[in-house]
């Protein structure tokens, strides 16, 4: 029975008008403890981001849009040039709160431009446009998560079990996700899904996040180790995989979080369709193929001291990829605000993304 | 530079004569902490085993039956009816401590047989002759362990990169291990070898054991989360798998600690040779099939609480199975103390097997 899948508990929100204020679920007390913050100062708008209260690259461009508006809320009268001045301040100080966000600068640098364009119009208006501007900033990021949802569930049929891995879901965007748009939609078409959610060491995204996401939107959710993923495959539980991606190439190679290739290599021999569902904007035409793509390393500790007890030796040498990278030829086809590409090749990918 | 590989630190080691008692390591508390515990009572035997503190099929056996010389110690004086009685309520005793293990009855009933042999050659002489079969179990195991190492370490070249599943080493057993034995033997040999340890969630044996034995005999390792096998290998940085098994079947097929099968898939993708080292005790020819092999599920909360701490939304499902079976195709060879099985055909398997 099709029922509507909401964005609700909603990942940001604006309350009131343009002396409002931003509430975000604090991500960092998921799954034990589900709570709300809300920032009515830019302060505490940089320290949720810092420390990662909000995450995922289209939610943190909405945090800080919405955090501009926070910011300039302090500024009283009907001095224009002082308003202008602050929202440069407050955009130079978001910037800082996590400088690899490639979102967060766009977000900023985009209500910056647009502030710039109502020059002449006076405090009242200005501040009134810029809340209107991220409120536009939140519903472009809604409508591409439903777009993304529409297309993707078309791929997968009712009784189907399906399997994802980290969390490209509400959580990271202002909506109901990427990947996880996909099952959302499909449930709201009607179809019954089984979601397999694979943990995601070592931080445990699809454990503390992914799963929770699904508990709470009504969806048939089963909790798996990584390592488990083929055995799932191999006993017929799973006939679909769909995962996010960070950054996709030209060719159609997708990178996601570390475990995303090796559940594509076990989907590949079991038969089973791998997905990738991101929005156009994860897609980087300037790199011919995944090759080209970085993977970042990251701290020891994450491995050595995953459930805040040390569980290996002391002094043990580490490697810790944040990333991998599945090529093209084990991706079924990607899926993007605009539709589907498949077969994944590089002409077919440029035709989806040509302006 | 060829170096010797000790069994030293000694899983199990007896210490004393007839009248002496048994020093293990206190596996519970690896790897953060390293401690012996002296068993001077049965009781202290059985709490040892039930506890975990020794673990491993193997290990296992050989505690049970120096538990039986530590346990008829308190008979004293010439009564050769009350030590065999005594004996009886050892073994009676000690076959509770882990009911599911199979080594442990068969080394209880090994010790019992080999009394009942000689009944009339009074009490001192008795119990000197069960540490002795005590002795000769664990030695059977040490050569068991020696030999894998060395018709093992002849399928590896120095300078390889290997990686390994689990915990097949050492620690489960009275010398070095099973699959360790082959990188251990190759070390042994001249070959310098680089070893990735998959941690190996839930219960992170390749974390806290493997990691810690490779690292304490001074081979060089490096600890990854299961999710990284697929991209160490992508990255060129291992030329062989070789992990331990739990049951073989007649075929070949190879049942091992969940995620083996993955990694499997992994190293057949990747054009790397993939081997399983086992005692031939491990084989039973009565299953034809892995398919036939029974995969045990655990408590979901190996999964939602690794180590004490939530990480997993309340009330979630959660598939956990302990086990899975690798198919002999994705195996290049099994090697076992009597030889290397290749290929994998149940031919060659009942071949090697033969008594």
């Amino acid at each position: 029975m099709p029922t509507e899948i909401s964005s609700h508990p909603a990942t940001l929100e604006w309350i009131g008008g343009v002396e409002g204020k931003l509430r975000m679920i604090d991500q960092t007390l998921l799954p034990t403890e589900f709570k709300h913050i809300e920032c009515e100062t830019v302060e505490q708008v940089w320290e949720a981001i810092k420390m990662l209260r909000v995450r995922g690259a289209p939610a943190i461009g909405v945090a800080a849009a919405y955090g501009v508006c926070v910011g300039i809320q302090t500024v009283s009268g009907a001095d224009e040039a002082a308003l202008l001045g602050r929202l440069d301040e407050v955009c130079s100080y978001l910037s800082t709160s996590r400088p690899t966000a490639v979102n967060l600068f766009w977000a900023l640098e985009r209500m910056k431009t647009f502030a710039a364009g109502l020059a002449g119009n006076g405090v009242q208006e200005i501040s009134a446009a810029l809340l209107e501007e991220a409120h536009r900033v939140a519903e472009e990021d809604r409508q591409m998560c439903r777009a993304i949802g529409r297309h993707g569930s078309t791929l997968l049929n009712d009784g189907q079990g399906v399997l994802t891995h980290c969390n490209a879901g509400g959580l990271a965007t202002s909506d109901y996700g990427t990947a996880l748009a996909v099952f959302f939609a499909a449930a709201e078409s009607g179809k019954t899904l089984h979601v397999y959610a694979d943990e995601t060491r070592p931080l445990l995204q699809g454990a503390r996040l992914t799963a929770w996401e699904l508990q709470q939107r009504g969806i048939d959710v089963t909790l798996i180790c990584d390592s488990m993923a083929a055995q799932v495959m191999r006993e017929g539980r799973v006939q679909a995989v769909v995962t996010g991606a960070d950054r996709i190439a030209a060719n159609g190679d997708a990178a996601n979080k570390i475990g995303t290739y090796q559940v594509a290599l076990a989907a590949h021999a079991h038969g089973i369709p791998f997905y990738v569902a991101a929005p156009s904007s994860t897609f980087d035409l300037s790199l011919a193929s995944g090759d080209q793509i970085p993977i970042e390393e990251r701290d020891p500790q994450e491995v050595t001291h995953g459930f805040g007890k040390q569980t290996a030796p002391e002094g043990i040498q580490v490697y810790n990829p944040a990333f991998d990278v599945t090529p093209a030829k084990l991706i079924k086809a990607l899926i993007c605000e605009h539709g589907v590409i498949e077969p994944v090749t590089p002409e077919n990918v440029a035709d989806m993304l040509k302006p």
